[in-house]
């Protein structure tokens, strides 16, 4: 039987309406169609799907199988073409300082975080104005110091270089080397075998007060610039005051032990280089704004970009800031553009909110990590940890706790001399001994920033030792 | 009057379809929905679609008007907000080698050259494997080397650097830098007031054949080491077979003539440092693959990539290698993962065809702009270039004609004896004088590889100095 005519009437009408909803779906508020960056942004987020079990990573430029898929990288411990399989008896890293707590921030801000870099992009040495740095970078690095209140950059000039490395090696040499040193040749001074003009007016001695990072006196050494030696501890130095034409790196927090230390040396010619690096909410309180006249910061330690090779130095004199800036040149020809790109990318996110967000997640990190490992430590008297006194923080506006990047362990037993061997030995823990920070070997770093595997892995091992110290001490 | 159900009933019909056809072109055969790389790739075509006038560009980290979009950067003889304007009597910059006679070919190849930055990529020092370069990258620089034929790579080692800039560094620094020197520091050996051991053991002089790029000596005057020092002219050392611990540099081709320069001093220990940066199809003819102990490369002249800092050293002395690879450690830790996943991206994209495409671009675009100077200059007594032979090019299977960096002009008029200040004064055209190569000043280089804006007008501006002359000439 037929149907009647106002049943096609309404399946017509439907249908219409259908008609109008598909087209507004279409056509009406569709999102911009990509060009050119598209396959590069297909790319990236199909490598970025690459499932690596949560336990490491397949990168853009990683290692590929025939020509195929780029092959996860496993975290230290872990193996297998997708890092599910656990190395058991793998021994636990606390060794480098390699910053990769906050890794989780970046994923979890990917879209945020992400960088399309063209094909074209600052392919000349200088931008139009004949600068080697973006002066956008500049402008968001002076933001960043201000809304964190870290250091003072009102009237100070600042310097791009390759990570804080080659800013230090910048540092000294701006320091000791004297207006002509850049035109004479060191061959004429040796020549004429002035060697006595040599030590007055050239070698200008370096110090540092231990326990601190030695990789200073490495890079030193490694140079042997006719300007500058390295001497060692400045708490030895004799009659401080005399002190004339000296160097001091001052490393405030300090590294190994999180100090705020301050310089040792004084006197009209003694200048101190501040390696400011972990003075970042997330490592210490920041009482006040820093205020010294040659102040290092880096991304390695600050968003955990360490890989991308990028630091900058605020400089309050304009003959050393032009000093070092010229270093920058003639080492490297100035900065890569691309980590300059990247670092900009970076500090962009880390600026959103006034830094909140991205400061609470770092300093919760290695707070929460710092318990943990204070409460299995509380309970040995085999090992100590560094103390800290409460402090305020004039960033989030109260009394913190402390959350260091690194625990210096001290072995309190007469017999544990080699700390690190004993940690090695009875809990496959891997530090760093404490003569390589100019200490003795009764102590260990242990790095707290590292990866969430290494510090699970570490924890689990300290736990199991000293279990087995209680035990003992009950038998 | 009401219209026939049929009416109705092909309506429906007709509707039916189209739904049909919309749901189809909605929902089959659409393309990969991005995610989290979308925003940063919008942003980036947004930035890459601000107009310019083909004269300048805006880029992501250019500076912005009260935090609006990036304004454009214009080439040296532009101006206004679109760099719409020229900015008549504007100097002809023809003097740094600023790569940019590349950058179309990078536009051309917007999609295949964009890359997607993740905001987690590489965060790490190091990749898992410990090292602190990207295997896929030294992967794609020995096969781009095979398929160029312009080096032996079989059997050598690679160090990667920031650019060739700091390569040229390290490399003096592995040749000088005996076993011990790392270790022991330089204060020791002055304070011995030891000049004649250091004179006869550690000053190793470093020689350069003229006309040559000077940077080599402000580097190595700069960096003051007591390690080595510069002497000058190799041409004027005398007796060559006794050369002792001699160091020479060779650029080859030559910075500024372009001619495939050797080693002047030989004996078993003279050691030379290639800077093979120019070997490449677009600047020379590849007669055969270099096969020296030590050649210097960068992305710089090959890709035109300037900005990312990025370059390598084919090495064929393993302690040479490790020497170098330590010196770019303790430099700057290693260099940019960001430069490196740059430059990866780009060489994939030359590497296309068996590198066909591009070395033709770059051959075809330095070969003409060669010709059209060297018609203008044929007429003219005053200026003469250098002079190239016709050579069979192994990598285009044919003889080629030339298609050198720079122009090496000689003022022929006794009076011009500075020849920079003729063409700034008469042409106002700036180069760079001779005496910056050790030559005379008769002699200035003009950078040929230079933008095309920049070209265009050098090439405008000889035209008019050399029909001045003919007019003279008449008279």
């Amino acid at each position: 039987m037929a149907k009647p005519q106002s049943f096609y009437l309404v399946c017509l009408a439907f249908s219409l309406v259908f008609n109008l909803l598909l087209i507004f779906k279409l056509y009406v508020g569709r999102e911009w169609e990509l060009s050119w960056s598209r396959r590069a942004a297909e790319e990236a987020e199909y490598v970025a799907a690459i499932s690596c079990s949560g336990h490491g990573k397949a990168y853009l430029d990683g290692l590929t199988l025939d020509g195929k898929e780029p092959v996860c990288e496993c975290s230290s411990c872990y193996g297998g073409p997708h890092c599910s399989e656990f190395l058991t008896g793998c021994a636990a890293d606390a060794g480098s300082g390699d910053p990769l707590f906050l890794e989780p921030f970046w994923m979890q801000h990917a879209s945020k975080s992400a960088l399309v870099v063209a094909g074209w992009h600052r392919m000349s040495y200088t931008s139009a104005d004949q600068s080697y740095i973006s002066a956008e970078l500049e402008r968001h690095i002076r933001k960043l110091h201000a809304i964190v209140g870290n250091a003072v950059t009102g009237g100070r000039y600042i310097v791009f270089g390759a990570g804080s490395t080659q800013l230090l090696n910048a540092a000294v040499h701006a320091l000791s080397s004297h207006n002509s040193s850049s035109s004479s040749s060191p061959a004429n001074s040796i020549n004429m075998c002035t060697c006595v003009d040599l030590l007055l007016w050239w070698v200008i001695p370096v110090y540092i007060k231990s326990p601190i990072e030695m990789y200073y006196q490495i890079q030193m050494e490694f140079f042997r610039s006719m300007d500058y030696v390295f001497r060692g501890d400045a708490s030895l130095l004799q009659n401080i005051s005399d002190a004339t034409n000296v160097i001091e790196f001052v490393t405030s927090p300090n590294n190994p032990d999180g100090q705020l230390n301050k310089a040792n040396v004084q006197g009209p010619n003694a200048k101190a280089i501040y390696d400011r690096v972990y003075y970042w909410p997330h490592f210490t309180a920041i009482p006040t704004p820093a205020n010294d006249d040659i102040m290092i910061f880096a991304i390695s330690k600050l968003t955990g970009h360490a890989g991308s090779r990028f630091g900058w130095a605020v400089v309050k004199d304009e003959s050393v800031f032009q000093k070092m800036t010229m270093y920058t040149l003639i080492d490297s020809m100035g900065i890569s553009r691309d980590a300059q790109l990247r670092a900009l990318k970076i500090l962009n996110v880390v600026l959103e909110g006034g830094g909140k967000d991205f400061f609470e997640f770092g300093y919760n990190t290695m707070r929460k990590r710092w318990e943990k490992l204070r409460n299995i430590l509380s309970v040995s008297n085999r090992f100590s940890l560094q103390k800290f006194a409460p402090k305020h923080c004039t960033f989030f506006k109260k009394t913190r706790e402390p959350s260091p990047a690194y625990a210096w362990v001290k072995c309190e037993r007469e017999e544990d001399k080699d700390c690190y061997a004993v940690l090695q030995e009875e809990a496959n823990v891997y530090g760093l001994r404490g003569s390589q920070f100019g200490a003795e070997d009764r102590f260990v770093r242990l790095a707290l920033l590292r990866s969430q595997d290494d510090f699970d892995l570490l924890l689990q091992r300290l736990n199991q030792l000293v279990s087995e110290e209680k035990k003992t001490r009950v038998i």
